[in-house]
């Protein structure tokens, strides 16, 4: 491989070349800025990036190899966070202007832990607003004049683009979910709970996950093994034990997968061109597949989710709206007010509510599919760029709190990506990614 | 010792002698039921007692022993159980009528793992209304004319009257503290999440406590023993290490403790007798106590457990509310009114707010202080029974989710027992019964 493809390298085998001795971190990270400066005046994925400071993290890595002493499993490695998620070294402004020169003196859980496995921040990618909905800078790197989605719409987009091998994200509603499926990329929200969210905004304590970009699926059970692990800091962070998500996801199934097709509620929303996509797929799959119906409580969870979103959203940006809500989106503030507005007996109904649904889930779960195959948003990303998309085929599985990733897997007739979400069990995280793989290569042997 | 008075055994001690085979559990049911005979006309502490159903269990008991199979720690010991707690062979009736013939099909968590122990379930005691304020017909053991407090009045009043050497309460405000406090007997309201509440009528996830009572300090460490542990049936329990409670509770304090005396805003409530009580009590104590004036935080703290005690209230009793509103009380009916108003934003602020009150209550442990003193009530046992007392001095305590426990110390010039209330920092529930040891000693020694 010629220095200049270095930039195409996956996390994975960027990391063993680096740890081989093979390519330096310092050259794949040069790789890197000289995408970012070939593609990013186009994408515009970043929200701070100081190639000076990524190179000199890369050199201090090489050092470190060089010294011989042991090295991580992402050692040298540059890794994309969305500028929700903290850092002590740089900026994290939110994507508001609220937050504008915001500098936390500490690394959030996660960037915490990719620094111990060796890697180097690249930098802060776009967010769209408080990751809410009012979009960012960020353009579609398969053609700039369409959403790459959002919110995190810098991350996806500096993957897709080949700036950074992997980035991390968050999801509320659809933000990586849908982001990866506009922009072509693997994105894996893991089941609530298992990756901290200390140190990263907090929109939704109910809601809010972790989400992780990459370009193969080795590299998503690469972090995830990295990433996953209790955190007293985060209260919904339990201790488990650790799962050995590479091993797992790199298997082989011990039977090929059944998946349960769920077309949802919101099937009429899907655009022709993507029920085709997903017809085809169906058809591939053959006896692989059952198209499942969901309970009617399952199309009265968006409300749910509505409604816990958008009561948490107005608690935790309560001192935005008291002092600057001037200064946020229209949009936003329409939501602040709807949600300021929702009683606490209507927010407690719609909490209780899941957990019946999730017992739904565990059992078809339990019955017969090894995962949910169904869109991860209407169809490719919308033109323009005044919206990221929407959100809805993703809010069902966030209230869940259930795995979701999105494969790109096919493609519009408009030459866009179009992802398909596979969903599992809470803490069904490993075998998904093992399912994902399996499939991948199925559709690949067609 | 006769057999007549084996009811005002511990339950150590009569564990101890049943596994010894120096008295059967028969014998000490027999006397147990014959001071309920005595005693319960006038104290009226059982919701359901089947007094063959408790020597069967009994006789079932001394079976399993002279078998020669190994016993658990309470084997063949008598235990009131609160009637909002679920038991499999007893109705469970909540203290209200919409739940009248209630017939569970399981047992909750903790009478399981007391089941597991080799208790005998002598029956179900008395509570308020749904575990709030409503009184049921329980009287104060010590003066009929005046009111057990509660919720948990026949826990409470059972104990002091010799009826069982040990029963199970619950908190949310301050329903096991207040009356062991008016009943003379030791409450304890063990850390928030210790102890699981799966199986036990919730009224507020957040404020819901398993509660404790026992005449001696033993009993408690000997039942928390047993009691504590993960259970993910319970949203708020964690897995934790086994602590050894009787064998910390047992030993000396290292040094003799420090006391911080907290009045509280409500100190102007407390009556002239109860406040020379504490006066007196810390002459005693002299360089071991000292005044502390808590932050202004902890003075609207009962504010915020109002807010989201009333909220969670209205959403976890809506399906009475719906169908039954006029079979509750006018108090409780009042109550659910002003929850079911009560906005999200409200809620989710004043929730917001205990993890840093939590925090400056750590530092002061951390500082200089081993436990907390402060009173229980703000006198003895009030005369009428159509009110339970006042449960203000508990709040912050139970909203922070800190072990509280009444000590029966004091009496008032009415003859009334008065309990002293210690609080201890989260998971320090075995040093606060060590610390509440060291002071019975202390105050004995006069």
């Amino acid at each position: 491989m010629g220095l200049t493809n270095l930039h195409a390298l996956s996390a994975t085998d960027a990391a063993r070349l680096i740890r081989d001795g093979v390519i330096s971190s310092e050259e794949l990270v040069q790789a890197c800025l000289a995408r970012v400066r070939e593609t990013d005046a186009r994408v515009q994925a970043w929200a701070f990036l100081d190639p000076e400071y990524a190179l000199a993290q890369a050199r201090s890595a090489d050092e470190v190899r060089q010294s011989g002493q042991p090295v991580g499993s992402l050692h040298g490695v540059p890794v994309g966070i969305k500028d929700i998620i903290d850092t002590a070294d740089m900026p994290t402004e939110n994507g508001s202007v609220l937050c504008a020169g915001r500098t936390p003196s500490r690394d959030a859980a996660v960037v915490a832990r990719l620094r111990a496995a060796g890697v180097v921040i690249m930098g802060k990618t776009v967010t769209a607003e408080f990751a809410t909905r009012a979009p960012g800078k960020t353009r579609n790197p398969h053609n700039p004049a369409h959403t790459p989605g959002g919110s995190s719409s810098g991350s996806a987009a500096a993957v897709a683009a080949g700036m950074v091998p992997v980035a991390l994200g968050s999801q509320t509603g659809g933000s990586t979910v849908r982001p990866a499926s506009f922009c072509g990329v693997y994105g894996l929200k893991p089941t609530h709970g298992l990756v901290s969210r200390h140190g990263m905004f907090r929109l939704s304590r109910t809601l809010d996950h972790v989400g992780l970009f990459a370009r193969t699926i080795e590299d998503l059970a690469l972090l995830l093994e990295e990433l996953a692990g209790g955190d007293e800091r985060d209260p919904d962070s339990r201790p488990r034990a650790r799962v050995p998500y590479r091993d797992v996801a790199g298997e082989a199934p011990p039977l090929p997968p059944m998946f349960a097709f769920v077309r949802t509620a919101l099937w009429d929303r899907v655009d022709v061109d993507a029920k085709e996509a997903f017809a085809e797929l169906c058809g591939h799959l053959g006896e692989r597949v059952e198209t499942v119906e969901l309970s009617e409580a399952a199309d009265e969870a968006s409300e749910w989710h509505r409604v816990i979103m958008e009561a948490e959203m107005a608690a935790n940006l309560s001192r935005e709206w008291e002092t600057g809500r001037a200064r946020l989106s229209e949009s936003l503030r329409a939501r602040l007010e709807r949600g300021r507005e929702v009683r606490a007996l209507d927010y407690l109904r719609a909490l209780a509510r899941v957990p019946e649904l999730d017992a739904s889930f565990a059992e078809l779960f339990a019955q017969r599919y090894d995962a949910i195959l169904t869109p991860a948003a209407p169809g490719t990303a919308p033109e323009g760029l005044g919206s990221t998309g929407d959100p809805a085929f993703c809010t069902l599985w966030t209230l869940c709190g259930m795995p979701a990733l999105s494969v790109p897997l096919m493609q519009g007739v408009n030459g866009l990506p179009l992802g398909v979400q596979l969903v599992g069990p809470r803490h069904g995280d490993a075998r998904l990614l093992r399912t994902a793989r399996w499939l991948v290569g199925h559709v690949a042997s067609r």
